[in-house]
């Protein structure tokens, strides 16, 4: 590995060298430190950073013996997430300086594991619409996505291996997708939310960034205790093409392609590939999704709103208002309406070993005023399901688009086996990004790459 | 009402007087705070609490023109809740002085609402079962249940007419009974719960307490933004008598003759009432929600867990040990087990208005140290459906006992509605409780307050 700058190796292999004494938790951390130090200006991922208690922590752990499995690896927190030792501002003047007294119960689990708990990232304002000026590494003009846009930045640009996000709409599949790395929100109430600041509290789901499948297990697995993945390997996986609802309306050509074009390896490596429809009725999920949000919101934002007003954002005051304005018995008919719709995509999908849907409508807009558009993520945030962002092409302006694995409740490690199925037997997966995050594999999807897929 | 202190009213009673201009939101809370002076020293049952500060809120709320629902009324709240002017200190050594920049949503809603935010009150050590010196005010030699102990002693001994709880196991309904108050934990996720301490996070439920079900109503109406209860009077109302599968073993006598006296006497005002036995397999709640709540405390404490491991006690070490170990897989299945129960409960209750059940082993136990049992409060936690502590009976040591009045979920007016209807027409509330909370009712119902019922 000797040729690969440390900030460059994959969470999997960082951790190989550091436990084969190749490689210090202090040479790992100095390494992330000078990438932020070259491109922090030009990207803007964090919110918080503290370099000298960084490289303090980082020789604190090479002196330790005992030794987590995510032992030194650098990680970034969404900064909706609280801190003992970094202020927590939720990209809100509001909380300017903020404080806690704990960590969220994922930072200390991390830290348990051996994490570096590394600095906070940049999140849009309060997990909401309102981006705080990160920019997307591939192409400065463009938003990197949101609302966990420091997450996605800081681990596309190498800046950290790993980084923790919250989903409400499609906050870790669409920056993710955005940004070229893989994003992966879990099973709903996966990861405690301890310490999260609520956007809404039945859809908030914490995940995880990585620039590889495998190291999302890694760090799943950390997290939860299991061992590590893949238990079983997928030998013929049975995968529906779920286009959803909003193909027409939504997926704009490279996204079309990007899943199309994934569908077909996917049948051309032995999958059984067939199409489904998510049944008459789930295009409700979408109008649900939005009222479920809008009233959460407003109650998870009661006291901004009452004492500070005036420094909440035009786009969350619209989400406010339009939550304050719902009557009780139509937000838990809509919570309902949810719930009965999980019930019914367990049944629908029992054939299935996931699921392959657009996770964009296409590749990053230009501009940093806009974090993009959730609705193709958000449908399956109020499912509940798991799903992961697999980057498989590149737009038209030579920026990545991923697809959506999407699993089914529960079953995230059959999900993260599709995944893994679907870079190493279909080919499906950037090789600009693969190339940048991990050299051990040949990738013969070159014509993925190409303008327009 | 000049014969009644003002810390005596109801808080139906202080609204309208304030509202009429005979009360002053100053006087009532000089009552209130007179009240807490006199009987803190025994009680205790507050852990933060400024009375100039509360003056002063009192004085501006006399000077304001627009008035909340809420208007001046005082309102103690758990402390595991978030205040930005008061600390939070969970009933924990670790978060000694404690501060955070933001009040919790339902604080901010109450004082939306015109409420007086009055002080903080003593939790069992965040929110479990390790007391922190309450006293039930009937007894001070009995603990007044918990883990919202100083919220229902402050409700109970007229220092307060409103408090908010949480319930997990049974930390709302089983301090209501014990202190002889209506005690309310309405469908699981009614009240938002942005700035609370969670203790395990698919069971805890904000709550009410307060003396009367009319007091309960204004407060949850207020805060919902719910027109005043009750939008229909009950008639004839169809109860189920509910003995569940722990009456053998956990009911003591005074529990079953006030379960067994207030089915007869709502037969007797014409209620159909008809045994509903829970059905076979619904004795796995108990196990469910134990292991749920002991993986859940296990991740909301995982950096108290990891920090101060030292200052957590031998109850909470127990549980986040058994936590500790649990497979995920076991945990899933128990949340997932719940989740059948839960649609079943539903299907097999649809013919009634609501159940009559055992609220707690029996009266209030001696001693400070042990919080009492919360098994009978602990299954309907887990079915997420609402339920409140009707005080009916005293025991043989003359300690208040209530019954369990149980809905369906997203069935709280009905519920709240039959409570009303058991106590007017059925005769069904202790007449001590009544007669020091509101004084213009006639109650009928002396036998039930006979000893031993």
């Amino acid at each position: 590995m000797a040729d690969v700058p440390p900030n460059k190796l994959s969470a999997v292999a960082a951790a190989r060298e550091i436990a084969a004494g190749r490689l210090t938790c202090e040479a790992l951390a100095r390494a992330c430190l000078d990438r932020i130090e070259a491109r922090e200006a030009d990207v803007a991922a964090f919110s918080a950073l503290d370099a000298d208690s960084v490289i303090a922590k980082a020789r604190h752990l090479d002196r330790q013996s005992s030794r987590g499995r995510l032992h030194g690896l650098p990680i970034g927190i969404k900064d909706v997430l609280d801190t003992a030792d970094l202020p927590t501002q939720m990209g809100s003047s509001i909380y300017r300086g903020n404080q806690s007294r704990a960590d969220s119960a994922i930072v200390a689990m991390s830290r348990a594991a051996g994490g570096l708990i590394f600095g906070k990232t940049v999140t849009c304002e309060f997990a909401g619409m309102a981006p705080r000026g990160t920019r997307n590494p591939h192409d400065l003009a463009r938003t990197p996505g949101g609302s966990s846009s420091g997450s996605a930045a800081a681990v596309a640009d190498f800046m950290l291996p790993l980084a923790f996000g919250t989903q409400t709409g499609g906050s870790i599949l669409r920056p993710a997708s955005f940004c070229g790395i893989i994003g992966y929100k879990p099973t709903y109430g996966t990861f405690s939310r301890q310490g999260l600041k609520f956007a809404a509290e039945s859809l908030d789901t914490i995940g995880l960034f990585a620039r590889d499948v495998e190291d999302i297990a890694l760090f799943a697995d950390a997290l939860l205790g299991h061992s590590s993945l893949p238990a079983t390997k997928l030998a013929k996986p049975r995968i529906g093409l779920c286009r959803t609802y909003l193909w027409d309306t939504k997926a704009e050509s490279e996204t079309r392609m990007a899943v199309e074009e994934a569908a077909r390896r996917a049948e051309a490596a032995g999958a059984l590939v067939s199409v489904f429809d998510l049944p008459p009725g789930f295009e409700d999920l979408s109008i649900a999704r939005e009222v479920i949000n809008d009233v959460e919101r407003s109650r998870s934002l009661a006291w901004e709103w009452m004492e500070h007003r005036a420094d909440i954002s035009p786009q969350l005051t619209r989400s406010v208002a339009a939550g304050l304005k719902t009557p009780e018995e139509t937000y838990i008919r809509h919570l309902r309406r949810a719930e009965e719709l999980r019930a019914h995509f367990g049944h629908a999908t029992a054939s299935f070993d996931g699921l392959i849907a657009p996770a964009v409508n296409g590749e990053a807009p230009r501009g940093l005023d806009y974090a993009g558009d959730p609705a193709l993520q958000a449908l399956w945030t109020l499912l509940h399901v798991p799903t992961l962002a697999l980057p498989a092409a590149r737009g038209p302006n030579g920026m990545p688009v991923a697809i959506q694995v999407v699993g089914r409740r529960d079953e995230d490690r059959k999900m993260l086996a599709l995944a893994l199925w679907l870079r190493d037997e279909a080919g499906i997966q950037l090789p600009a990004v693969m190339k940048l995050s991990s050299n051990q594999r040949t990738a013969p999807q070159a014509s993925m790459e190409r303008g327009g897929v």
